[in-house]
């Protein structure tokens, strides 16, 4: 198998398998992997998924909906089902996908859901209901491994068997003692080459990276990636061990994170879904629209106040429009760099130093470049060399200022503690557009 | 252990450490974790790095080397060691890092690297390096866990304990035939459940995912976050087994490709290194801004179509710089929002068509309330209602062609097969910058 794409061939042969009987459905299904028939999902009406989830076997209708991304609302089509069905489903879920679905709906929906489970499966997703989702107790999954440290090779092996029936896939095998406190962890290939006679405690490597339920999951993400896990115990403050985050929930964390980044810097709040309405939408945008417009009213107040100036060379008006609008782009250009730079990794004090000299200098050369290039243009163009120097001054200027507010910003923010990623483009090319405008203008008026 | 940043006072330990003996900083290392060394690395000197690394265990040493981000050019560190202490520490890394590395060198510095190794290694980095780094081929590491599917459950579980003694760790055992053609996967937990006498024939799992060694490594990581994998088989033409992509190299993948949509659109070439000096810097920023500077100049000459205007009514060349302004910040939310959303999975015609309707009835709400104000503002700052109507509809008109330009350009552009993210701030904004001159001067001399 390697088809990985839905593509129109397969929605046009659900369509129309959609018109049919069941069975027809149930053969057309057959041929689909979970994930894909989750792909697939993204373009069905309501009515269409549940009919497919009331066919499918159990074990696939689980998959399909933990698959299903948060924006097509699993929840919505699980309410919808009838409640055996439902239960099944969600006993089939692991532990966190459930808890995660479960999590977006109503308090109402959720007791519903929950009064209708095992109990131990209704307490289990109960306790996880209670960590932030964005924390590694809200990422992790109960279901593990585990095995005490007094166990012999043998007994250790045969928990490990019984345990892993229920689990989809196991990494790791964690080792506790008897009061459930993580001691180690244990790899498959060393407890298989293990002596006859070795116990667990002989075999446990002591040396392993864990993490509180309570840290966020960007924290953890990064502890998976730096140590190239592929799972991470979760413990509480006790060190009693809770669960573990796995890489693939760790691998959406970073898709959502990186999807964050570049809505922010964008003037995009963090919370806009990408596939979300035009309502939702407009609710995201129009308050950052709307600082810009009282920062846009701001650089155009200083316009007004070389009223005698742009009398006198009216040209200037065209022309500081350019430098405006160069410096803009330059101080996005410096403002993605560092971002992500900051994001990825913290700098010293003397890196970050080193990053405001850089955007300096590049502001600096890439605005003489500019500049010479405006210079020769009002040369031979508008035959004045005098407008051309005016020019070639504010646009280095310009371009400075961008390449330092573009680095500085976002690295000032970092130091107390919000959120670089809000020094959104918005907010730095107010700099720009102010000093855009003022630069030319002040320069006509002393020069010209 | 739970420490995973490098702060100053590590920093500081070190360089004191550095002053002193070996026996010091031998002892200062053991503290540290060889992913943390490789950070503290960035904030060292050359000298200090190969002092370092020539002071640490072989095995703790090729860590840190496969931990260096590649930007830190852990390959010039390599070149500088001795020969013989070189070597024994690429055979001890994975063969994809050691190709990920050494690719990174000159020829001359590949061959003499290669001389020095054993032969069976070098012929297997050789072989890889044969593969585009940004390929299946080339992420993937040939140091796998295979077994033959003829054997019997007591003569695999031998051969994995067997070959998992070289390897760090392992998820999925794979299982060939007599030509090393893959035929599928065998999960640990189901060898260690069989019955004594069961074969691997009865065990594997012949519904597996595989790539083929030319897919890109956007597609393989796309593959891997679907179906929640934590290693991808790499097959060639025949099906004849290569290698494995774990879930850790595809992490970086991911960073990667994130950190190149963010500059795209900021309009930096992908290719500018994060921390790259001031010099590549202006060379990846400068052509941007020369394009820039080019459709700023188009902008401003419509300014010029209207001369009369603008004299008649000086107080629009304020006003229409907000209007370009606020367009092209409305353009770059559209254009984060759907590049981020092109990037994560493709749309069908409908969802495209969908989502050019959506950013258009954005761009109409945000304009009309963005107009609105503008308007209240004309009327009570300008007493001219007159003035006020054309701001409004000037400012609506460009928000629609920013929600237009900003859905549709990068939309257009993957359905031809370029990169939707190099639809940049900056081509989309020559858009709302000529339109946000045009409109206010149009409906200026057709209304005031």
């Amino acid at each position: 198998m390697q088809s990985f794409e839905i593509d129109k061939s397969d929605l046009l042969r659900f369509e129309k398998a959609l018109d049919g009987n069941d069975a027809e459905l149930e053969s057309l299904l057959k041929e689909y992997h979970a994930s894909e028939i989750a792909l697939l999902f993204e373009k069905l009406p309501q009515e269409a998924k549940e009919r497919i989830i009331n066919i499918l076997p159990t074990d696939v209708a689980s998959e399909v909906i933990a698959e299903m991304h948060e924006e097509q609302d699993p929840g919505e089509l699980l309410i919808g089902l009838h409640p055996e069905k439902r239960s099944e489903i969600i006993e089939e879920l692991d532990y966190d996908d459930a808890t995660d679905i479960i999590s977006q709906l109503d308090e109402d929906e959720q007791q519903e859901i929950l009064e209708d489970l095992d109990q131990e499966d209704a307490d289990s997703i109960r306790a996880l209901l209670k960590y932030d989702e964005d924390t590694a107790g809200g990422l992790m999954d109960s279901e593990i491994v585990k095995v005490n440290i007094n166990l012999d090779k043998k007994d250790a092996l045969d928990e490990i068997v019984r345990q892993s029936e229920e689990m989809e896939d196991f990494y790791t095998i964690y080792v506790v003692d008897d009061g459930d406190i993580l001691q180690g962890i244990l790899s498959v290939k060393s407890i298989l080459k293990a002596k006859a006679d070795a116990h667990v405690r002989d075999l446990v490597n002591t040396d392993f990276v864990y993490v509180k339920a309570d840290l966020d999951q960007e924290d953890v993400a990064s502890l998976i990636s730096q140590y190239n896990l592929a799972s991470i115990p979760v413990v509480d403050d006790n060190m009693k061990l809770l669960g573990r985050v796995t890489v693939d929930d760790i691998m959406d964390v970073m898709e959502q994170e990186s999807t964050e980044d570049i809505l922010k810097i964008s003037g995009v709040s963090e919370d806009e879904e990408l596939s979300g309405n035009w309502k939702d939408a407009v609710k995201s945008r129009l308050p950052w629209l709307i600082i810009n417009l009282g920062t846009a009213y701001l650089a155009a107040s200083i316009i007004r106040q070389f009223d005698g100036t742009v009398e006198r060379f009216p040209i200037i008006a065209a022309y500081m429009t350019i430098i405006a609008g160069m410096g803009g782009n330059a101080a996005t250009q410096a403002l993605a760099v560092t971002v992500r730079r900051i994001s990825l990794s913290d700098l010293t004090d003397k890196q970050a130093y080193n990053t405001v000299i850089k955007e300096f200098l590049v502001g600096l050369l890439n605005g003489a470049a500019n500049g010479i290039i405006v210079l020769i243009i009002a040369y031979f163009y508008d035959a004045n060399l005098k407008l051309g120097l005016v020019l070639f001054l504010a646009m280095t200027g310009n371009l400075i200022v961008a390449g330092l507010t573009g680095a500085s910003i976002p690295l000032v923010l970092k130091r107390v503690g919000i959120d670089p990623a809000v020094a959104s483009s918005i907010i730095i090319t107010t700099f720009t557009d102010c000093a855009g405008f003022l630069l030319p203008l002040w320069f006509a008026t002393k020069l010209l």
